[in-house]
């Protein structure tokens, strides 16, 4: 176990968007700097960071620059390519490693993994022809979803196959190849659980919540999921169990679905900083970012706990900036907004927590939870 | 009343300390950018700031690149000269205003003006030659405490006199010139409110907190003071009164003294962010720095309330430094630090809040509450 990162060391983040920016300001809080790589000019996490370099992610001599500028790497997406950390690795030390981010950057490789790690996934097939496809298709049945294997997220990348006659154009229309055609999952909600792990394996993992979508993507956040005790304990075992696999140092998101009787799928790894943990930044002592920044740091992780329950609702396009003025208005609700310069149609702009007196949400019904938001 | 800041304006600081820096990082939660002017090359604000400028307070055409840089002025620390701020006001709206400066860095305005708003204070006489102050000893009586009236912060400029003796080394030694005699209140606690207020007159004021003190260096604050309803509720009373008669627009602390019988004086305002409402950080939703930024940008103030008791003890020096690691795997504290580079005796290098239920505090001995920190 290597010695915590002392004050004023810095912090490298491979990517400049809100996940970066939320945990360059909580790496600030304790201290330390931050350095953002990315390849946009003008980035959210180059506002609030001591040093940026604005470079491509193939820039061998920036990214050697980049690596003896700083104390450590870390990144904030999964799509960053694997070649840019792979070249970064022999020179800084990297939390998480490359191998952490060849499994989620790949559907085919985390479904694999996941059910290494103890988590079961609905049934699915790997996909490189149209037969096999066919194939896949007569062994899963239908209703079944084909999605990319790579570069997915925000619902991008996938068709639900309903009958025999979507499979060619949906086929013709995924690319790159090879797909992943996996089993329609009758979930009766989506739920995801972060854990953090340390450089001396030590697990912080906080409470599953409930996650709801608009148009794919993600609008709202229960914290905690309104599921049995049982069902968010195992939620939360889940992710721990799949940091573990990982050897990851830093703090992942897992997504999972649960089945009409509590049983739990894994869906998705997502190996940094969540949208579905952003209720952490006011309804925890220590917002899932600085629990990043701790594991990344070699610091000890903090206590998880909630001490208020949470509603986060995503800010979304330009109906999200509409609501702005009304959510900085409102008692009890914390907004928060990410300096983007645009409000495009599906961009992310901000967000809002909602606190709720702890254990006062498992009663409520959505209007109440929902009131002000 | 002016339109708020719209999402992505620039808010410009003077001074780039930790008050700076804790000011930009609300600010960019918020989803506003930051300026950081201040003659320091490295400063801990300009780490987290979008943009910043490195030139001395009187240079004027660098003020002036500033003020076109920036929607709104304010500043961290009162000590930023008031012609620095009387020269941007026709370029840009200055919250607080240069008024608000003048009154603030000078003792002997300052104790006028607590007088004239309602506030009482401890007997005082202007004192600029010898003859006035063994005249104003002698209607004041001793002990007394004899103080610079300008730039005096953390104990530097004072001297207390107990006997005849003390009083010519003691005019000799303090400059510049004129000096304030204060009598010395024999108080039993000190307490300080922060009051917040909009551009629309709107006030939103913290509990107050009993601070103490080391080294003339403020070490702890507990919040709530734990002094009677009526006197707290007093103190919060005359910060919302000082904060009106000053009109101002941004975050004021008033520190009190509380005598024996719970009766309160005046002694100091600090017209910025105050080291006595960083508790606020993890206690309540909204912060004292969020709060300052509202004012500033012209939003509307949050909900001041506390939604846990906390105790703050600041981090100064090389024992504030050694004391780090422990107090950052603390469960229940959060720690912060600066970003300072040097860990000079006497410096404020962070602090860390530990939270405690609500209303606990009250009840609590001193080795109870300070327990951990």
């Amino acid at each position: 176990m290597s010695a915590p990162l002392p004050p004023g060391a810095t912090i490298g983040i491979l990517g400049g968007g809100q996940l970066g920016r939320m945990s360059a300001l909580a790496a600030a809080r304790l201290g330390y700097r931050c350095h953002i790589y990315a390849p946009e000019a003008e980035s959210p996490g180059m506002q609030v960071a001591a040093a940026h370099t604005i470079a491509p992610y193939e820039d061998a001599a920036a990214l050697a620059r980049f690596a003896a500028a700083v104390d450590v790497v870390t990144f904030e997406f999964e799509n960053v390519p694997a070649a840019t950390l792979a070249a970064l690795e022999p020179l800084a030390p990297c939390r998480p490693g490359v191998g952490v981010l060849q499994v989620c950057q790949d559907r085919l490789a985390e479904k694999a993994f996941l059910a290494r790690a103890g988590v079961p996934v609905a049934p699915w097939r790997a996909v490189h022809t149209e037969a096999e496809l066919t194939a896949a298709v007569a062994e899963i049945g239908l209703p079944a979803v084909l999605k990319t294997t790579r570069m997915g997220y925000d619902g991008r990348g996938q068709a639900v196959l309903r009958s025999p006659d979507d499979l060619a154009p949906a086929f013709a229309r995924l690319a790159p190849k090879p797909l992943i055609l996996e089993a329609f999952v009758p979930f009766v909600a989506e739920v995801s659980a972060i854990a953090a792990r340390g450089v001396d394996g030590a697990l912080a993992v906080y409470d599953a919540v409930e996650n709801r979508h608009h148009h794919h993507i993600l609008d709202l956040s229960f914290a905690p999921a309104r599921v049995s005790a049982a069902t968010a304990a195992l939620a939360r075992r889940h992710a721990g169990q799949v940091a573990e696999a990982l050897g990851l140092v830093g703090l992942l998101a897992l997504e999972l679905f649960v089945l009409p009787d509590g049983t739990l799928l894994g869906n998705e790894i997502a190996p940094r900083p969540h949208n579905s943990g952003h209720w952490t930044m006011d309804a925890c002592l220590a917002s899932q970012f600085e629990q990043h920044v701790r594991a990344v740091a070699g610091l000890p992780l903090a206590d998880p706990a909630r001490h208020h329950d949470a509603v986060m609702k995503n800010l979304v396009g330009p109906e999200g900036l509409a609501a702005w003025p009304r959510l900085v208005a409102q008692p009890g609700v914390a907004p928060h907004l990410y300096g983007k310069a645009e409000a495009r149609p599906g961009r992310k702009l901000g967000h809002a927590n909602r606190l709720l007196a702890l254990g006062s949400l498992a009663e409520m019904d959505d209007a109440t939870a929902l009131k002000g938001l």
